[in-house]
């Protein structure tokens, strides 16, 4: 199985995702600028990933501090710096002010040393990336009975008829510091013996599924199998499909989900097909201040992610184009919503 | 516009297909080893078109005989190289047969010069070019109509408001001699200043869309815009379509619609946002001995178009992928179907 992360006791491990699916490389940082560089070049992705990165970021910003003055400079110029990786990711923020807060702390103490700070530090660091692993393992413990039972529902056990899934865009490992979100269930299937069937949407523009879920699917020794988005349908109608799970972006407060482009198109489509269509997502996604799908903004991106493919133009010089990021799938197409702390069935409190 | 195909009066002058989007550039062939060539390569591709330059290929291959005798031996060789050039195509076999029986026909009458026998067949090309030209602007005015009234029904006059159309994949000016099939509804409306927005899907993984129509769309002065295939069913929650329309295949006899994968999913987004779903048809795509969809063959077609985008690998090696070229819209989820003689609702006689 890749590994996303991973903290050696002294330097920063990162899977290096820019180099997927052609090579599988790790860099391994050891100082504020690398990580502020791995951030900004996507070499990390997915706002677990990011966090916990950036955690450790600050911590490699501070360890050279010779003293306590020295420290809280040091602490604000590394944060200032990896805030300004990727401004728009609510999550690097998030990580950077705990840890920020976390050092203050200490720093407030009477008994503070260097080294204290520093200790504080790594166990905040330590403590972020062990949660961020326990939430994907409890979202698989809640997600695997769902397509169990949808699978029994069509014949299928998991041993002689494996279970087909399907999941749209990258909520895998690769975005978190554990077995991912929306793949959790099907690790953890693959840890206890049940047979699964992965359909992976390839996920255009951007092509997050064929680069990334396919890989790490594979790579965990899961029978995962690409398709282009367009094949999303046949693959249902030929009764392959028992189940879809997918990431999200946030969840509004009526259960309202925005997600990679393309997710609303596989909620109606499985909606046809009377397929269960479950979103796992972490308690942290689900934003209350949000009352429904309408009150999310949707990105337009670059016109050139949709008319080149790596540099190679695909459509003719001068054609118009539409590329929303995102797209928002009402409640009333969502199967269940699967937190760390359980099922929610939307719309509810 | 661009223009597929065109006999000069003495060389068949053909859009080089394989050089869209980035060049529009014809060529000119003289000889029937060249035509061979240009279908064998897609410089031409889409059935009526490839006929009709199957049947110019003919007259080339036939028009230096030096005496009736040499004439009979250059036809059957000409059909045999002609019908080599992609042996799946069934209009290709059937408009070499039609040029074979029109000039053996001729060279039966007892006032047969090998001059009579190419004026027969010049003139059974042109019947052939003018006949599949016309079946085009007959669909698009029986199709029209109903893109009007599901604009109208919407609220879309085509004039202040212009009225959003759907399509999938190429049924475009570039696979006919004339305005296309699901294109020329979109044509006709351009003529006669109705004001359309057409969304192209890209249609991966051989990005017909990209490629081709919303080429041909731009370069008519059409406002296309180009989406991913996952985008459509934000376009649509948008209300941004009023009617989708479609190229097809091959229909059974109950209504079922084979075409380009991907098709199936457009026409159940359709039905969930309750937008009219067309399907232009010429009657001789229409295929009365196949009972319904499920008799029809789905072509699985090679890994690599899924893994590779134009050749850059998109996948890592190893992955496993499904690949199905078309699939299978059931009747009930189809509106219409337009074929050149009116509309079809299926099911019917």
């Amino acid at each position: 199985m890749l590994r996303t992360l991973e903290w050696t006791g002294s330097t920063l491990k990162l899977l290096d995702q820019t180099r997927l699916p052609n090579a599988v490389v790790d860099v391994e940082l050891s100082t504020a600028i690398e990580v502020h560089d791995a951030i900004r070049r996507l070499v990390v992705r997915g706002a677990p990933a990011i966090g916990v990165s950036a955690a450790y970021g600050m911590l490699l910003g501070i360890r050279d501090a010779r003293s306590l003055d020295e420290l809280r400079v040091t602490l604000t110029e590394t944060a200032d710096l990896l805030g300004s990786a990727r401004p728009t990711a609510v999550n690097l923020a998030w990580a950077i002010q705990r840890i920020s807060l976390v050092a203050q702390t200490e720093l407030r103490s009477a008994a503070a040393t260097v080294r204290s700070v520093l200790e504080r530090v790594e166990v905040e660091c330590a403590d972020m990336l062990r949660h961020d692993a326990e939430v994907c393992e409890a979202i698989g413990g809640h997600a695997l009975p769902l397509l169990l039972a949808a699978g029994v529902r069509r014949g299928r056990d998991g041993r002689d008829n494996p279970i087909g899934i399907l999941t749209h865009c990258n909520a895998g490992l690769l975005a978190t510091c554990g077995i991912g979100t929306a793949t959790a269930p099907i690790y953890l299937a693959h840890r206890r013996g049940i047979r699964l069937t992965v359909w992976a949407d390839e996920t255009r523009p951007l092509l997050q599924g064929a680069r990334l879920t396919a890989t790490e699917l594979h790579q965990g020794g899961i029978d995962v199998r690409l398709i282009c988005d367009d094949m999303a349908a046949s693959v249902m109608s030929r009764g392959l499909v028992d189940a879809v799970i997918v990431g999200t972006d946030r969840v509004a407060a009526n259960g309202d989900v925005a997600n990679k482009i393309g997710t609303l198109g596989v909620a109606i489509l499985a909606r046809h097909f009377q397929i269960p269509f479950l979103v796992a997502a972490p308690t942290s996604s689900i934003d209350l201040a949000c009352p429904s799908g309408r009150d999310i903004p949707i990105e337009q991106r670059a016109a050139d992610e949709v008319t080149r493919f790596r540099s190679v133009p695909i459509a003719m010089d001068g054609i118009a184009v539409d590329n929303p990021a995102f797209d928002v799938t009402p409640y009333d197409l969502v199967t269940a919503i699967v937190t760390e702390h359980g099922v929610w069935t939307p719309p509810a409190e």
